[in-house]
């Protein structure tokens, strides 16, 4: 008789944002005429950009005609791809990655899921807490997380890093030595980020203890700040010990579109093995490309078009995020991030628990948010709102919650 | 110091296609003037069919609106796309299969190397020989295979079974009982298939041992005769045995576009575990869905300007299958085939090893195929081609081959 991977046995309920999505659900069946207002997933409002639009139909047409057609890309993905981004996103800003250090996916959550395989099972993992739930989630599959406690909400072998008020929601080094360290900067769920040298100290310390950064850059475009890395391969050394993950759902609005990128130095070695050769493996063997299309919309990504539009989409983003924060300071609300990342993250008021803060919120003010609490432990009296709105919608949900 | 997954270690020498490639590449950067003809990995040559291509244009430009863009995607896939297969490819064919056990991903080639993470890593897998890499290369890389034999080019941990001319490439239930078993049919790499009454044999032998049977129908739309089913929930109880996977990629030239799906039946359980559930946790927190446009593209698949536009397509593939086989016939070969699959699998000549017919091929006759040997043990001393290339260069490959 087959058996089951007992490790999803371990997970406890179901992803935070399908519970978000079901609560939502019942309070519309039973409200059926409130306007319900969504800050909560991450997900973006405004249409693709004209050069990516572009780039789209003709891509189309190419796939028309037997001529032009393009059946299996490479591995990789495709050169013209790669060489954009090796030239816009690590050339022009002095980092040393090449074209065939790039891998490209049909996106960072497949990514940052998938990344934790080429790993050793005995590994063991950090993670900030809060912390976007995929990282933790797919190393729970894998059996790499020990036993979960309902009562802390903890797993037994996790090491935790708590990034709250106290400390700036900067990440402190660890007292038990991990293997595998997750960052994500600008961060989500709190909207904030380290300077670059804190970085540079993260680096240092990774090579030191031998550990991997697993470094999601998913919201690198929205930096506004100068002392900021866009890329962890700013940092001297990050190629012995960093991975990243980037993203091109929030600088370009492909979250319905599906394309990222890893970057797996070929300098970053256990012993003889090559982690870009086990990558370039599971590539091959586990995925088959993102579409042909898919890889032309990127490519216009870093037209110059292109780049001209989405800076103005970016910005029209961080104008949403930056009337959240200051509305909700003038109402008294205690208030992060929104200067490097779309997210506003806010300490609930009246010590209420994150939960209790969404159902109010959605209940009172007919906006949803994501409950702090569903990123990790020390989210717990912390709530997000998301900056990817219209602007309409964004100043409307903020005069509501004003209100109430 | 972080460690290694060892299994990859384990893995011997590249993907079989890396190794075609390059082997390809080196002989035509030593004979630059040679006009090669591939019919090797089975990709598609023909264009994307009208009812598709406009689709996708029509989709695109709803993705420049912000009144019709689409975000993140439903996690099982759109309801237009999963209502269209249960539709056509189940209800019309008398299958009780319906929308919301359907999951659409970017392809069923992630989908059968995926699929084994649900399951327990000692389950012990059954593979046809020769058989698809990709089940045995995504079970090697969890752990679950044993040990290689170089010789014989084995694993300890996975049952065999041979499909060869003696047993009409039919597969036989194994002497050791296992608990998954692989099942692609019609068969890639030999192009043969099964009856219906024989495939419902071995819906009956996993239900009654408690084996699962991961379904590969990615050839389907490339049956002719008529005693054979187009999925295994044509057969009484596959809803307790049975996880089927489909592909966009052979029936309406997908395999740059990337879309596919997985079924899994809600009765198909282990004691109290849900399969469907599992595979939709993986969904959900390892996947974030096919673009939009490509999931319009597929619905486009099932219109009725869709449909009859690919089964011209389907029929001229198939013309190049008949040719290949008849051509090859007339020169003496002995072929198989080529009837409800666009593979046509030969037995080398004079006793050769697949890669020495293979460098005969393309050094005497300019012609890639695959060696059979790359499939498995069993595959060796045959050799397959396929029918994806254009009708002319499939003429004139044949009469390169009966040339020399």
């Amino acid at each position: 008789m087959f058996k089951i991977n007992d490790n999803y046995q371990k997970l406890p309920g179901s992803y935070l944002f399908s519970t978000i999505a079901k609560k939502v659900a019942a309070y519309t069946q039973a409200n059926p005429k409130k306007d319900i207002i969504r800050l909560g997933i991450g997900d973006v409002t405004q249409p693709l950009a004209p050069a990516v639009i572009n780039a789209m139909h003709k891509a189309v047409d190419e796939m028309a005609d037997a001529a032009t057609f393009r059946g299996y890309a490479p591995d990789l993905g495709y050169e013209f791809l790669r060489n954009a981004i090796a030239e816009h996103d690590y050339k022009a800003r002095g980092c040393d990655i090449e074209p065939g250090e790039i891998f490209v996916s049909d996106g960072a959550k497949s990514d940052s899921a998938n990344i934790q395989e080429i790993f050793a099972q005995d590994n063991k993992i950090a993670v900030c807490d809060p912390v976007y739930p995929v990282y933790v989630d797919s190393n729970v599959m894998s059996g790499r997380t020990g036993t979960y406690d309902a009562v802390s909400g903890t797993w037994s072998d996790v090491v935790y890093m708590p990034c709250t008020m106290e400390n700036q929601f900067a990440p402190e080094f660890p007292k038990e030595t991990p293997d595998i360290i997750y960052l994500c900067l600008p961060n989500n769920p709190t909207g904030t980020t380290i300077t670059k040298s804190q970085l540079q100290e993260w680096v240092d310390y990774a090579n030191k203890v031998g550990a991997v950064i697993i470094y999601d850059g998913a919201y690198e475009a929205y930096i506004s700040e100068g002392d900021v890395a866009h890329s962890i391969y700013e940092c001297e050394g990050a190629r012995t010990c960093a991975i990243e993950l980037k993203s091109f759902s929030k600088n370009a609005g492909f979250t319905g579109v599906r394309l990222g990128y890893t970057v797996v130095p070929k300098d970053l070695k256990c012993g003889e093995a090559s982690l870009h050769g086990m990558w370039a493996r599971r590539h091959g063997t586990k995925f088959n490309g993102a579409p042909y299309i898919v890889q032309r919309a990127g490519e216009a990504v870093y037209s110059p078009e292109g780049k001209a539009q989405l800076k103005e989409q970016v910005a029209y983003y961080m104008k949403n995020a930056s009337a959240i924060k200051s509305g909700l300071q003038e109402a008294g609300y205690t208030v992060f991030g929104g200067v490097n990342a779309p997210y506003i993250w806010l300490k609930t008021p009246d010590k209420m628990t994150s939960w209790d803060f969404f159902d109010y919120l959605l209940e009172q003010a007919n906006v949803v948010g994501t409950p702090g609490s569903g990123f990790g432990p020390s989210g717990e009296g912390y709530f997000r709102l998301t900056a990817f709105g219209s602007y309409e919608n964004t100043l409307k949900a903020l005069e509501r919650i004003r209100k109430v």
